[in-house]
């Protein structure tokens, strides 16, 4: 795989890659990105594995029209289930979201009890449960899907009173289940973390798909010498395939700038 | 307008016309029917206007090429937006689904007290509000946004507990509007129409914007001759944009026959 100067290549089925985006931010201040929320084909969480391939494969080849020097599938539901078919396809180191929050949430346990919160689609790939009970067999993994947590992202309800009723239902198998560890299975989600921690004993740890996400590509860029001496001279480049007022609105309060997005 | 034999063209963003076809069915039974669930563009509830009409557009022009004697546009959201101008458009008898339940709830209501639950973008539009208020300057209008409804049905959470939960949320502004009446303004609702008659007081009458705007259609169908006298010889046609399992799941249950949607 040839090693090449370039951006960092996100996209995401909409708002939820700006998480990773943010996490880019703090973590490779001189990074360049260039990143595509494909908010026309949202929600992806309900999408068969084969739409789901077809859709990162038109996102990646649109990106790539850009200078790259890799490319993260900031969408769990896509990693979940296109990973392992785009890596092979493309010719540039593609990341997931998905092994980098299992490796961190192994480290940080102590029960040994962890609980997955994704979409629809990716609890049922089940590729959090067998990811983490392959690394650690005797491990208990409540895995729980919430569905509609994508659209109240997307919605703009982050805040909102009906939010946290849902997330306060979504977590209730968590008072049994005693978990140390809850894994944001979904980019969308660490949006609506501190309403999700609200709603956890103190204890328990939470951990972020975007955020490990990105130290895993930062370890990457490290280990290959591919990390940029100083501030991109060109701003960031942001695409939407769809309507770009929440993402701009999102995008700006967010990050530390202001977000103009170019309609795909 | 030329008066020509065809089938009856309808769109929505996805499961939400079926409710259309639906009444379609037990109204019109005659009728040949030609469907697109634009399941691709999913949610219109957060689209703009310009977006919305080009969509729309799109969607007309797709459904055309079969012979139509008339079109109806099966979503609240788009019928606020882009009606006007897509019936200058095309050459085509077109419906929509508002104005047929504004008409409807005027009829019906005592007190003049009346309440619409609609997608954000179809309150924000406020189609409604002047409608009934034009036809009746001292009624008064409670327009409740419910942006996660349409969710709830594509997700297929009808009969869901999180469903009610969100429903009871959604109508508490009703316990003090007295209405007696309830639009329901967008086309998803009616399949959640049980659970929103268990939230409301029993004498309140709910208006179904799919029901109103099919007998709409059968009385201009009635006036100008252009009724079917006998069963169509072929089956009707259902495409969708996106992802088809949902699509003939809640199909095959709510109608009365198989549906094997097509992947446009």
């Amino acid at each position: 795989m040839p090693k090449k100067k370039g951006a960092i290549g996100i996209f995401d089925s909409g708002v939820g890659g700006l998480t990773v985006v943010k996490a880019l931010e703090e973590q490779l201040p001189n990074e360049k990105f260039c990143y595509l929320a494909d908010s026309l084909n949202l929600p992806y969480g309900n999408k068969s594995a084969s739409d789901l391939e077809e859709i990162c494969i038109e996102n990646i080849n649109f990106l790539i029209q850009n200078p790259l020097k890799a490319l993260i599938i900031a969408c769990n539901t896509a990693s979940a289930h296109a990973y392992e078919s785009l890596k092979k396809r493309f010719n540039i180191p593609i990341f997931d979201v998905i092994t980098p929050s299992v490796d961190e949430a192994l480290k940080r346990t102590q029960t040994k009890k962890i609980a997955v919160l994704a979409t629809e689609s990716t609890i049922a790939s089940n590729l959090y449960e067998k990811l983490i009970l392959t690394r650690m067999p005797d491990a208990e993994v409540t895995s729980i899907a919430c569905p509609l947590l994508v659209s109240v992202v997307e919605e703009n309800m982050l805040t909102h009173q009906l939010s946290q009723m849902l997330i306060r239902q979504y977590l209730a198998p968590l008072e049994e289940a005693d978990v140390d560890v809850v894994i944001l299975g979904c980019t969308h989600y660490p949006l609506l973390e501190k309403t999700i921690k609200e709603e956890l004993p103190e204890h328990v740890e939470i951990i972020d798909s975007s955020k490990c996400s990105v130290l895993n590509l930062k370890e990457y860029l490290e280990k290959n010498a591919l990390l940029e001496k100083s501030k991109p001279g060109s701003d960031n480049l942001f695409f939407v395939s769809g309507s770009t007022d929440l993402f701009n609105k999102i995008g700006s309060s967010l990050l530390n700038q202001k977000v103009n997005s170019v309609k795909r």
